[in-house]
């Protein structure tokens, strides 16, 4: 088993020393246009090019090393994830996707291979959205989406988007130079955490993402009719937060079944809030994601009909408010089936499954068609400091990633 | 009809007076040992004098009138309710207690009825317990079951009760004082908005009240694991917010039915409380209230065994902790009789009900047998400056209260 961690020691040891990089000692936090930003790009800048690529920052501060085919300038397969973190993070979710690329460029070029097209490896320079409230700008500028309407938006040390940028050393009209053409990119792949339980459920280190779900959100509100918890009887009533309890449940039904269909209210507020009142109105959040928009939207309309008669019943005035709407995007099947490949060629099963979290690729697709890869990470725990891949994980995931880069197979050749 | 409000106009006259006295201008608020349960009580103690009584505050600040029989010193029928308010109250809830058994006097006084049995009016100085978290401080000194523990409980203003009793100018040590013997009361009786809306409900002025109900308060926690909303299948969520909401149908669905019964989750909190997290932890309220404490105890052991059968089946931890149990003041069966009889001699149907709410005879208990005349208010609305009675239900509950005066047959007839 000498050799079977040969990738793994090296990527464990980058994301510990990425993982150094924080605006604060006791919690990993790295956010755009920071000094951490400025220290993690030059340190992965340095990476890139031990492992044999040229590499720059661009326009919008993403970090881009190319290892070329014989002949420079031709389509690349473009291997990416974000460097950038949640505040209090955990240290896999993104850099685990750019180190794991440039450890497998470094081993081709370790063993001299030269394949016959270009390979780009891309960290991100924001794919959280931390300190502008704005998720992709790393992967939207490289997409040519980039929102430059954005660049008005101000984070929460007072500084717009442009101030920061300006004093991080970019030049704010520049981004849409950051941007690629569809025909530079033959694929783009990304290697990430699955930040879910499936996985390890499943006892497999790796998987093949069939999509990246689309999500909608909206704020529900009912409003009854407070009153004294002692003296209303319950068939005079009009309690909020009873009714908003069957709603909880009637999304929870809904939202079964399908696979990869989710449906989550994670926030909740009752009013006025005493032990003896009734709650005359409660306000809600309500999430329904799904690896396919059909499912998404045939789930909301029976929870929206079910939500709509609990209302009637309990005499509560309903207000649902959509507050954010995101189609799916889906994984190339082309790329899907080669990914497949090579997990199994690595010796692995293969388990497809959609990503419910959010990725790169949503903005990446605009311009490649994408294909993912996860790797298994300990009880689902993502976003938090306890998240956690293990070393047999990380070599499977690179494992495969090595392979589909040494196999792979443009969808249309590129040119000689 | 011009006679027929002979009694409400009085009373309505003076609910407003009293409410004009006040700790600020915009909302009605007064507390225990403050300048205006000085200005309050002297208002009171001015109106007793004038309908014919002796008035004293007394030891705990309680203002009490006595209407005496031909001979003094005998037991009397003690009349009384509560003149401190919550925080942004209404007028009603208290004051008309007070001020109708004053006016029931005044009307005998001006007619010059001379009972067999004196009377008492007794204003209490503290029912809500707004000041100290303590309530019934005024009924139960004088039931001499005033806990001295509480002089030490310290307010919002820092100032403990000992302290603030004697800036009032009142001798904390002299307490006890207050108690009366049981042998000196015949009967405590209390007239008091329903604070409910069942009497609207059925269009009836007035109502006999059965007991004030039992109540038990818990604070309940399910701690499942939080997660992130689009990775974890629904199959593997250990979600606590839905596994609350199926408790919070538990206690809905196991306090119907039985008259008096009634369930409330007041206070609900998820954490983390993120749109896209499912909660790990939530915490919330539950309370049950009724009107015999075998039914509130049956329905517990019913809610307990549901919610237990919940958590084990989501796999979440449960804590359950009793934050308060009272049991349940029964109102005395001659009583209920003899203001029934009032009721009906008043041309009014007889509707008997429990009290949800709790009131000043569930200390008076402890010193003498009790009854309650509920008047109708409005919506079922009170702690409200919404609150609000008609001028028809104020006329109905004096009419029906000087019945209840003028033909009460003590349960044992006084000492000549």
């Amino acid at each position: 088993m000498s050799g079977s961690y040969m990738l793994a020691d090296r990527i464990i040891r980058r994301i510990e020393e990425l993982a150094e990089i924080s605006e604060s000692a006791g919690a990993l936090t790295r956010i755009c246009f920071s000094p951490e930003h400025r220290r993690a790009a030059d340190l992965i800048l340095g990476w890139m090019r031990d492992a044999g690529m040229t590499a720059r920052m661009d326009e919008i501060g993403n970090v881009v090393g190319r290892y070329e085919r014989r002949s420079p300038g031709l389509p690349c397969l473009m291997i990416g994830s974000h460097y950038d973190t949640v505040r209090d993070a955990g240290k896999w979710d993104g850099p685990l996707g750019v180190i794991t690329a440039i450890e497998c460029v470094a081993d081709l070029a370790r063993r001299g291979v030269r394949l016959p097209f270009a390979i780009e490896v891309v960290g991100f320079a924001d794919e959280e959205g931390v300190r502008f409230s704005s998720t992709l700008l790393g992967s939207s500028a490289i997409a040519g989406t980039f929102d430059e309407s954005l660049l008005d938006a101000r984070g929460a040390d007072g500084l717009t988007m442009r101030e920061a940028m300006e004093a991080f050393g970019l030049d704010p009209d520049a981004i849409r130079r950051a941007a690629r053409r569809r025909s530079d990119i033959l694929a783009y792949v990304e290697l990430h955490i699955e930040q879910g339980p499936v996985l390890e459920a499943k006892d497999l280190p790796v998987g093949v993402v069939t999509a990246i779900s689309g999500a909608s959100r909206f704020q529900i509100e009912l409003e009854g009719r407070a009153g004294h918890a002692g003296t209303v009887p319950m068939s005079l009533r009009r309690d909020a937060l009873a009714g908003a309890a069957d709603c909880i449940i009637a999304i929870e039904k809904h939202c079964r079944g399908a696979a990869g269909l989710v449906g989550t209210v994670g926030q909740i507020a009752a009013e006025p809030g005493a032990t003896n009142v009734i709650p005359g109105r409660v306000i809600f959040s309500a999430e329904v994601r799904a690896g396919e928009d059909q499912i998404r939207e045939d789930a909301i309309l029976r929870v929206t009909e079910e939500v709509k008669e609990i209302a009637a019943r309990r005499n509560l005035r309903l207000k649902v408010a959509k507050t954010h709407e995101r189609g799916t995007a889906q994984c190339a099947l082309w790329l899907r089936e080669q990914l497949a490949a090579a997990i199994e060629a690595s010796g692995y099963p293969v388990l497809e499954l959609p990503s419910g979290a959010g990725h790169d690729g949503m903005a990446m697709i605009d311009i490649a068609d994408i294909g993912m890869i996860f790797v298994r990470c300990r009880d689902g725990v993502s976003h938090h400091p306890d998240e956690h891949t293990a070393t047999a994980g990380v070599e499977a995931g690179a494992q495969t990633l090595l392979r589909f880069i040494e196999t792979f197979r443009p969808r249309t050749e590129p040119g000689e």
